[in-house]
């Protein structure tokens, strides 16, 4: 829903996929370029076969989001229970109208869509899918340098640029004995102040765009709707791609008697009314949840509704990402960097009312504060 | 259908009414800092009534292109027999879905919507709007500025982009007396370098983007398309809303026994076989008349078709657009710019042909040309 | 010394004065245009008069750096003792070279010479430069603004962007009873994350580009260059005018046999042999001294010499700097901003030598390193 | 001088140098890359010695200047007679201070001095210089290519952009039968576009940037100043070398009771009181001509001088430049391009006169030209 608020981002996740597509192989031909051998250890491979594993990637890389649910992540709860975006994706590259596709290409491209979907199955053991998909999925991949840099483009904002280039340039094959497998992607140390600002690029879009107080009031009327409505996306891959944008959106323009509905055709959002900090420490959190119980008793729930907006800016702390210095040590990126080990995780909370009682909920939430002593 | 060749460019016509809203209010309010009263004189208004004006433009500018058909230029012709998008966009406004809308701010805007339908009439004589309507529909006018510098941006290639801060400051309000009203939208001598710029941009945007051999292979699968299913758009405001890119694209979708269809789903349009020049003379015309008639006889036609692209980058001959001078004196831009009076239209043609006979098309072309001594 | 390692960099103060200025307009106009009445109250004075604290604040800006040394920073310590160039700043201005040409527009300008100096003070009370000072020294000010932008452009990195219209955009004046004359600048809380960027750019350009390995180098030898030929700068004016950089270029020109002039002048510095952490903490600055002291006894000290890099991202803890909230109270910045209230100052310490003994000196580091398990 | 008008343009020589130098790699990089084999044959070289006339031409492209006066092309007509800056350019390559560093590395990179004077020599026959200098110097260079993009970046202007990265990927070699030694530089028919805009954006920086009324006027001052004082520069290469920039400005600094001294040290040139069209036509230039002789009868010439600025924005008239059509034809490059065809030199005539006089010698043009019925 982000075009609701920043007009120009009206691109789609076609666009992204390529993008991705192209930074991954970007990555790996910097990685071959660097050091050819040490790739070809990495993926127990010939000279001659790193070109197919490029093209596993690449494939991976463009098909990584097509799971998702129409407005992707606002979505997700509608899924059915134990069912992901991740494992739809899987579902449906091995589903004809993908697999068949690949398939009918492999004299040519020398990959099978089972090697492709290997990048999704939950638990592989692979040592090749293990050492080639954080390049698309992990915590510097391909999929966050294009939709952070797409993003700030199609919005218009400043916040999501970094040094792309220097970026990908940094990148490098870590021979790390303690590891499983042995060979992880790492970074060189010039590129530990790049790698900061790919980390405070996600900081900013996700406070300045994705959390966007507007924004989030469209995602909370849209599940909304559906949740009203008692939809559950399908499971089975034919029915669950005949959920689209358009559909959902068709759906709200058919039921202009409910709220939601009427919100998002309408394009009137419910408003804040209160919003903790960025980084809402432990006693605000509690004294919000006392504030929100108390709104709730007070006033008309088919009015209100509120929101938690959590996102660590990188999660470097639970996996093992290494920097090669220029003296040839290792260091993990948390003693590298003072800012990725400083970096607070996102958590705001806001309350939003219908229009027509957001001053008294306002007055309502400055009353609370100002009695209880506290300070949003 | 420009998104099928640069992935980037899926933004849509309403990103850009807002831009062109944007850029008509820059103009106006340069024109109103520059000399307030030479704009009241033009618009016979007091200067308190100027935001009404103002807004009355803003409107206009927003709702210039609602009458557009799905994919607009290409399917122009399968409008009905007389109608136009413009007369299209001028039955919109007075419609329901916009009229009520605007009358019902109208208390605090101070607009109606017959003042902003005024803007679409064929022939009005409304010396106010024929004052204002330049600004958003003239040879130099928020149109171009704002679509030359998205497209750019979407698709992702330099050639739209002129200096479009300098040349709204250069704009300015001309009292020629020769002239009905006497007021006219003018620019400063300072300001034909940018202007210049701009008449560039659109000679390499059509040239690089807007006319590329696979745009424009697409445009024909549509309108092929479209004949194929004997569709006419309704002239009936109701029916023709219901007329979106999405139906469209939905009917190719359910009609793959059409070629044209297929062309489109599978993306797997016609290939260019020949092509002109981007000014193609007289001599070469007519060369490619003859040739054109001799492929049709050798060739199965519903293998084939051929592609007319025509654009004059500018029409300034055909009004009078005044240059004032830093000396004072005014001149016409033609004689201030060699640039403006020089570069000639585009036209340029081309064959396409389905994948199956096309190597076989081209080298009768390339017999065609050298048993005739043509270089194309 | 930019430019022997950026050579793009060869950007002037000059240009950045101009800078400083425009954005200090650009500041007091935003003031201004918020709210006219706040800014007469902060600078007791009518409205007619703020365009005379305009010029007075303009001319200020234009004048800031006029009483740096050669290469500015890197020789602030071969002035003479108790001078500093914030004191020749404020002794130019008054000298002819500056007071009699702004003397001689003051019925234009409306702006006496003293008026000006009053902002280079040390200690002054006048509450209407306490005002406007800020504006362009401060820790959220003109010449940041100024020289984050242009070092960014003009050495081609991509660190020192931030969003600079939205953060002029976003500063007021806040009301703070508890301050001294009551009035100071401040930010709305939609600029928090803005003012972030800021800090992270400065971070970012003092850590890839000020503090550049190659760059201190240089600075280094700039001053042993100076301090081998016993210079000082002197503090009267006209005398002190003298030294420009050419001046000191030219000096390590003439002293070829100098160790220091050599390297500046063959471009051939010493080169880095060990360098801490961007953020060195307690004990790793004690082991870096251990290591400087064994280093010096066992090699010649002609040949060596080490540096400490310092600087704090911001100082806004040593000042009241308030954010207005969207609910209209006030919240001091570090309470506001987590990245403001986290970031550690830049601490780094370096050892270079020369390149005949520099692989020895590396070897000595490494096994300092590994014998004491100190990991740097 | 362009930074008394334009402040950012505070960027040298030498940084364009490099700059050239990159693009010359880039250039010869792409031709190696597209086809090594016909690289080879155009240099009778085989693939290992390559990289050797790569280096050679690289360091042609970083020397391609050196030979400049300073303020270079103002100071042109200072030079002895029959001294250009390119036989400079050719005397201090051969000379100890830069053939003595060439060859001390010759070792390393394989060439020798006096294969890189090779490139400057007037009349040379030796084919590899002959296929290798249009890279450098024609009409489609490095050279321009780079000083158009950086000068339009440090001016801060937009007209010097084009699409430098297609119009390189572009380049390619041409077999041409008819030309002596059979192999040049030619484009290919995709590149043509941008081989346009750049013709273009030389159009554009000439006309707003490099005859700027104002950087004109600063070029007569300086050179009026050099020819008051009887300066002559030197054409021993010792010598010639000792004139720099601010040698010159120094000069102007010590005689103040010089009326071009005075303007450029105080920055009041000559203000411009007349000026003819772009592209001013035949009898336009009569009738300047004229008026100019009245002037300087009428008036102190002490006060007065007149301006030339004559460019054609290329010269492709002149040499054989071909593309290299999709068909696999060639065609020369206006018989392409309608742009390049019809782009008529520019030929702007001014009159300047000292403020003191200005407006009476305005007034005078005012009436010749009413009298005489002409529009300028």
């Amino acid at each position: 829903m982000t075009d609701y608020v920043y007009p120009g981002a009206e691109h789609t996740r076609f666009g992204h996929s390529l993008g991705v597509m192209q930074f991954a192989s970007d990555i790996f031909d910097t990685l071959r370029s660097k050091d050819e051998s040490v790739l070809m250890k990495a993926l127990d491979a010939r000279s001659d076969d790193l070109n197919v594993y490029r093209q596993r990637l690449r494939l991976a890389a463009l098909l990584h989001d097509v799971g998702h649910a129409p407005f992707s992540h606002a979505s997700e709860e509608i899924l059915p229970t134990g069912i992901t975006h991740e494992l739809q994706t899987l579902e449906i590259i091995r589903s004809k109208y993908v697999a068949d596709i690949i398939d009918a290409c492999s004299a040519t491209t020398g990959v099978k869509a089972e090697q492709v979907a290997k990048f999704f199955e939950p638990r592989t053991i692979d040592r090749k899918v293990l050492f080639l998909k954080p390049i698309i999925d992990g915590e510097l991949d391909a999929d966050k340098m294009d939709y952070l840099i797409r993003d700030s483009i199609f919005t218009g904002v400043h916040y999501g640029k970094f040094d792309h280039e220097r970026l990908v340039a940094s990148l490098c094959v870590i021979e790390n004995s303690e590891q499983q497998g042995g060979m992880i992607l790492g970074i060189e140390e010039g590129g530990v102040h790049a790698l900061e600002a790919l980390v405070l690029a996600r900081y900013f879009m996700f406070t300045q765009v994705y959390f966007h107080r507007a924004r989030r009031a469209y995602d909370m009327h849209l599940i909304g709707l559906l949740k009203d409505m008692g939809i559950k996306y399908p499971a089975e891959v034919e029915k669950y791609l005949e959920w689209d944008d358009r559909k959902v959106i068709d759906l709200a323009s058919q039921h202009n008697d409910n709220r939601h509905a009427r919100a998002i055709v309408e394009r009137k959002h419910f408003k804040e009314a209160l919003h903790t900090p960025d980084h809402t420490n432990g006693e605000q959190r509690r004294c919000f949840q006392f504030l929100w119980k108390d709104i709730c008793k007070t006033f008309d729930s088919n009015k209100l509704f509120h929101d938690e907006a959590k996102k660590a800016s990188h999660k470097f702390s639970r996996i093992d990402f290494f920097v090669r210095k220029t003296d040839g040590g290792l260091s993990k990126i948390e003693e590298m960097s003072k800012i990725v080990k400083d970096l607070a995780p996102i958590e705001q909370y806001r309350i939003y009312a219908d229009q027509s009682i957001r001053s008294e909920v306002k007055e309502f939430c400055r009353v609370f504060c100002r009695d209880n002593g506290i300070l949003f």
